[in-house]
Parts: C-alpha cells; structure tokens; sequence
C-alpha cells in the first residue's frame, strides 16, 4: 500500500521540527570527512531520524536508503530515499534554499517524493501522478514551461567548482549555449524547475537521497530527469533535468562535449 | 530632518506591490543593454517609480540617485539611492533572493538603509544606529559574528565569471583562503552578513544604488564595507564587506593578490 499525502505531510513536519529550531542559530558543524569540508549538523542527523521513526512505526515492511543513518531493506518492493538537509552549505549560511527530501521507490523506481523549504513555507509534493505546490502565495498544480531551445533556457548548477576533468568540459560546453545561468541552489533549483520557472537544472557526483525525492516532483510537473547519459536518475550521479523533452535532448547533445 | 522606519516601511511595501504580484508569473524581460543580458522587468519600473512619487511627495527637496529612472540632485544634502530589484536574475529565475534596497545618502555617507525580500516576508533596515531584522521568525536586533579568520570564513558572490583579468585573479587570492564559498545571492548576501550567517562578501563592478541600501545595515551591525582598497563604498566599484575589521583587514590584503 502507498502512503498518502498526509502521510508524507506527516514526515515533512517531523522534519521541520528539528530543522527550523536549529537554523540560522549558530549550529554546530562536525566534518564527516577527515580534511574536507562536509557540514552536517545536529538538525540532519535528528531530522532523519524523526523521519524513519515515523517510516518504521507506520510501515515496518519498507526499506529506508538515508544519508546519516545508514540503508535497510534496499531489496524491498517500496523504499525511502530520505535526505534530511540537501543543502547542508545553505543551512549553515543561513540561505533558505536548501531542502528535506523524501522519496519513495517502488522496484527501483521514484514514485512519490516531496521537497519542503520550511522557511518559506514552501512544500512541493508528487502523489504519483501529479506534482503540487503550497507555499505563501497560495496552492496549485505545478507545471513545467515549454522552453524548447537553449539559447532561450535559464540554467541552474550547485558550483562550477564540483566538475573536473572531462565533465567539466562536457558541463562547459552546456553552459556556454544557454541563456543565462545560474550558481548555488541544491535541490532548490530542482523544485524551481518543476514550478515553471528555469528551465535546466544539471549536477554531478550526486548520492540517491540528492534526488530520490526529486524525480517524481520532475516528471509529474512534465519534465525529464535522467543520467547524462539518458538513464534513470535513481541512482544518481551526473543528472540532467528539463522542462521539455525537447530541451532535454539538446542538452543530452551539450553534454557530450566539444568532440 | 531624517525620515522614522515608518516612512522607509512605506517605500518598502509600495515597492512590493509591484514586485510580488509580478514574481514567478512570467514577468516580461527587456533586455536594456544590446548585445548583454539584463533583464530588466516592469516589476523594477513600476516599484521605482512608486518609490520616487512617495519620496518627492513627502522630501521634495531631498535628490534621488535610481537605477530605472535617472537622476535627480545629486549634489543636495539628502539623496535616496534606489534599487528596486537588486539580483533581477534571482528574480526572473523565481528564486527568492531578490531584494528592494533603498538607501539613505547625507552629505555622501549612507546613513540609513532598507533591504526588502517580499517573498519570504524579511525585511532588513538600519535606522542611523542599529539594524533591525523582522521576518517570519521573529523581529531581533542584528549583529555580525565575530569571525576573525579567513581560514573560519564563509564567503558569498554573486558569481565568479563577473571577474576578469586582474580583478579574477585577486577574487580567487581570497577565495582560495576561505572556509567555504557560494555564489548566486547578490543582496540578500550581504543582508546574511549583517544578521551574522556569513562572513564576507565580495562583489565587482557595483553600481551605488546596488549597495547604498546596505552600507547602514552593514556598518550598523557592527560590520565594515568598503572597496577593495579599504575606499568608501558609497559609490560602489569593487566591494568588500566582512563581520569583523580585524577578518576585513585579512580579506583587503588577500584581495592584494599573489604579488
């Protein structure tokens, strides 16, 4: 049985309430990784947690893929794809586009997900078939914009600094055919995506749980997220998303690079 | 005689009756400059010139110095530095780190100054001696953090590729030095600066009214601004704000370069 909205609202708000007390007050941040930089802060930890409580109680038959507390059941039928904070570099700036992100697979893959932005008040949510929107200028069904070209495409990315090598070349070579482009949103950029209001949206080096959630909020809103190479985005890595199938195969072709 | 926070609260919501109702609902774009991208929206237009009639109705002997709709006694005790909405790509990306920034000039000094985000309902303003924060958490006095290292420092820009030839190569001195870094907020950067979420922010090629609003806020939450020679900012140009004078110091003479 899939859960329903309320369900996911339900696991939203559990979020929320670990998040929200401990943003912008100073939180503390422990590296994960010996010599980089990897926040990850109190409220991600306690967020997760919240959330596979709720999972676990309600549906103790589900597998669960999270980023701080480890996976279960990835072999299940129906599993989460819980990223508590994407966003951890927003979250300690104190910026409000970073996200909670829950997704639900079945067989692999993404069926239900939802993005919350609890700052704003923003919650974007994909019931299977359809993609939604609440936030403080009111509620409504999203949709993608039919932008066809890239020379007419506002294009989003995290950093330039994430590419090297060959996918910087590939990503530069994208870039430099858009209209205009954009630094530094997580999976907040996705969510503009799906709501209409940019028209590309491409990473590198993601994890699941950075796009678990995400996928079905794209594709229910009318767009297409997939692999750079035109696989499924389920299990990360290097993702591109568009608004249109059209716009979504002239950066497939950008992709390849210069050769 | 000065204008109270009343009177800057006015301005602020005439602007946003013209900004919010054009955000995320496919806001024209005129491209003002031939050849470049700068999007320019009614939104910017209307809010100026709502802006302008309240100022010349209530100070008709104080100067106005704005983005849209040119000048006006620039050499009088009092002038206004208007920028109805600083970071237009934010806003036509539906991204809301915008920001309505009226500033305050006496005798060339910013004195007083107002950042707006009307979506997430924050307002920033700095009454001549403090500045003051309202939004959706709450209303608080705001202070910078005492960050005295470059090595502890998060850094914000709008984006790296506004920097070219010699002024790229002193931005990246610095940006190599720091903690983290983020690009893609524009005002509302500077705005955390002030509330004490980041550290430093640095920008090129400013014009005065795309910082005038924020010098108060800045200065009068204890932090310091100036250009990358340790200048006055009022006229903008290359741009340096940093929470402390000892982290600003460091950042001036990173900002030197590799010599």
């Amino acid at each position: 049985m899939l859960p329903d909205r309320t369900f996911f609202d339900r696991l939203a708000d559990a979020a929320k309430a670990e998040t929200m007390p401990r943003f912008r007050v100073g939180t503390s941040v422990l590296n994960k990784l010996e010599g980089g930089f990897d926040p990850v802060t109190e409220a991600d930890r306690s967020a997760e947690a919240s959330i596979r409580a709720l999972i676990e109680s309600s549906f103790p038959e589900h597998g669960i893929l999270g980023e701080e507390h480890g996976n279960i059941g990835l072999d299940r039928e129906l599993v989460w794809v819980i990223d508590p904070i994407d966003g951890t570099r927003a979250f300690i700036s104190g910026l409000p586009v970073w996200g909670t992100l829950i997704g639900l697979y079945r067989n692999g893959k993404a069926v239900m997900g939802l993005m919350d932005q609890p700052f704003t008040g923003e919650r974007f949510f994909a019931d299977g078939e359809k993609a939604l929107y609440r936030g403080p200028d009111g509620e409504r069904v999203l949709a993608t914009r039919p932008c066809h070209a890239l020379s007419d495409a506002v294009l989003f990315t995290t950093s330039p600094h994430l590419y090297t090598g060959e996918l910087k070349e590939r990503f530069e070579a994208l870039q430099e055919k858009v209209r205009l482009f954009r630094y530094g949103c997580d999976c907040y950029a996705f969510a503009l995506l799906a709501a209409g209001h940019v028209d590309l949206v491409v990473e590198c080096g993601l994890k699941p749980y950075d796009v678990g959630g995400l996928i079905p909020l794209i594709e229910q809103a009318g767009g297409f997220i997939t692999d750079w190479q035109g696989g499924p985005a389920e299990m990360g890595g290097e993702i591109i998303a568009a608004g249109s199938r059209e716009l979504h195969a002239h950066a497939l072709e950008a992709l390849k690079g210069r050769v």
